[in-house]
């Protein structure tokens, strides 16, 4: 879809089939991502960016597209990620609707969106995906650096332990070895709100609808927010919103209507990301997160999955106020990886932010995976 | 109504007018309430208990209901609060739809329900209904002690600042001095489920139905979740639930139906809440909880909010795993009744509970408790 705004992407085609872990294929798939920087001719300079569940592959402006991407702190000539050195490419994950095939997308066997007849997905598959991209896309025998954050952290792992050798260093960012039973009930519910809501209609609503159309608004917008709560931390909320209110005039007129200024900032996050994420997509990665679990490939154990992974060296990075991916998550990849013989940085921050301090507190983050890459 | 089954309520008839703290007022309004024990010739051994969001007044069993009661393990004769001791109350929150006079209640001016026609509630009304009650309604003149848990601490504070004499020792559980912007927010999308939900209708649904009537079911049950998963603990529930499997004959057969066992839990959790909570009552308690400020009474200082309350002693009970109603805040509420001159024990447990711990920890809530009514 051409809408004339400007955009990066690029694509590439899957082998097809393309197999799925828990059963199905895909034909004609393809992964959409961007990059920065430049490939050496040894090609030994190529980090791969696995996201969180909704970012697209725009991390950060470029030559095609100068809107900033959701990492623009992060990434470019100069900063932490230096596109100077670093020959950078961020991954749609499948399963998203931001460019490669999802749910969203049209099943060539019948010609109409896949919807629910999408094949079950697996952070596995988001991983394998990226990694036909990078091995045969691109030519990429190995990876400089793999950086994963939130979602796209879990996914790494994948990455790492079903590819050996195909990655030499690490970057983990706020994310876990395993969805815990806390995490799994957010998601669960998240779906819920978006399953009971008589729009989503058994995942048969309006796809890239306009305003008015048949699409589980209700069930986005409760899902989005509760998102949102666990993303971030009541520490910061205290600064940030204390007990302030809404001017009356912007307040709803509804019987309990907003009030609070940390309600508007919810209300403001939902429009944002209503009817420009794909319900079913969402259904679909949301569950994938659920279900990934390193111990599967350690006999049912996380430190024998993670012993799994061979790589040279690795930065750990969480924060003590995420609630979502709790810090002794990332306590225990850092374990796992340096049993494994990695040499390991554990970096634990503070930042008030909670789960989404990747993304605002840039200042430490850079610090962190900058002074990282810089020793590679 | 009288279903046959056992019932230890009384009722007390406020003074008719009752005036609500932000306007309105209700006539021939009631509150009920449970006893326990024997008050003395000398009226001074009464303790008040004043509850969370959702307990009716059955705190415990006693002769006219012998059911367990929602802190059963916490009263009777020979538990901590020790009812060879003291003359226990239990009072059911005005606006609760557990005997007091509440959003489903018949307004006597019109012959029907008031549902959203009932005038706006505060933990204030909360607190002033409970104190006619104990004041006119039993004769007494000063508690021996008033106890308030999760929201019924923050309408304990209510009561002491507007009742000056009234209390001589205070018991505070898992509450807090005012709400804080990370409880407004769960409590505003636990509301915005509800009136998300058509079948709410504007508060115009089926009162006192049975099943297939109309009744917000949906966003009841969203509502009911999200509020167990804040009253839980993560630390908990990676004990209790970590990634097992429901049986897959207990598995709903539907596209992303529940799978893992933490998300049956809470929908059993979810099944015995609703339709057995007036949805009406929901949103005005819940509306109530935002808007306790204890810095209201004193120029929008919390600390000067509490050194109007003069009492003799207090313990200040919280968990370090609550994150609705976080330990600084009990904190607060302890440093504040010190610099008013108060005794105050503070307790800080490290209960896996969370919120929640009040109800399940009951040998480390009865150690201090227990303790400290001994004490007195």
């Amino acid at each position: 879809m051409n809408t004339g705004a400007p955009d990066a992407r690029r694509y590439y085609a899957l082998p097809s089939p393309f197999a799925m872990k828990r059963g199905g294929r895909l034909l004609g798939a393809q992964v959409a991502y961007e990059t920065w920087g430049r490939l050496t001719a040894a090609r030994d300079n190529a980090v791969l960016i696995l996201t969180g569940l909704s970012p697209s592959a725009h991390a950060a402006s470029n030559a095609e597209d100068p809107t900033p991407g959701w990492w623009e702190g992060m990434l470019g000539p100069g900063k932490a990620i230096d596109t100077d050195r670093w020959f950078v490419i961020c991954a749609n994950s499948l399963g998203s609707d931001k460019g490669s095939t999802c749910p969203a997308s049209i099943d060539p066997a019948t010609g109409e969106p896949y919807r629910l007849g999408f094949p079950e997905l697996a952070l596995e598959d988001v991983a394998n995906a990226a990694f036909e991209l990078v091995h045969h896309g691109l030519g990429i025998e190995r990876l400089a650096c793999l950086v994963g954050c939130s979602m796209g952290g879990m996914g790494a792992l994948a990455y790492m332990v079903l590819h050996p050798g195909s990655v030499r260093a690490h970057v983990s960012v706020d994310t876990a070895p395993q969805a815990q039973p806390f995490a799994i009930a957010i998601r669960s519910l998240q779906r819920e709100a978006i399953r009971l809501d008589p729009q989503w209609n058994g995942g048969d609503y309006d796809i890239h609808d306009g305003h008015g159309t048949r699409y589980p608004e209700m069930g986005m917008s409760i899902a989005r927010k509760l998102g949102v709560i666990t993303y971030r931390s009541a520490m910061e909320w205290n600064g940030r919103f204390a007990r302030i209110r809404l001017d009356p005039e912007k307040r709803e007129g509804e019987p309990f209507g907003f009030e609070f200024q940390v309600e508007s900032y919810l209300q403001g996050h939902a429009q944002r990301f209503v009817r420009s994420f794909d319900p079913n997509c969402y259904l679909y990665l949301s569950r994938a997160s659920d279900w990934f679990d390193i111990g599967e490939y350690g006999g049912g154990d996380i430190m024998q999955g993670l012993k799994r992974i061979q790589i040279e060296r690795a930065l750990v990075i969480g924060v003590s106020t995420d609630i979502l991916f709790p810090l002794e998550q990332q306590e225990q990849i850092a374990t796992g990886l340096s049993a494994a013989g990695a040499h390991v940085d554990f970096v634990a921050l503070d930042s008030p932010q909670g789960h989404d301090a990747f993304l605002v507190d840039i200042p430490n983050y850079s610090r962190a995976i900058g002074g990282f890459l810089a020793g590679l």
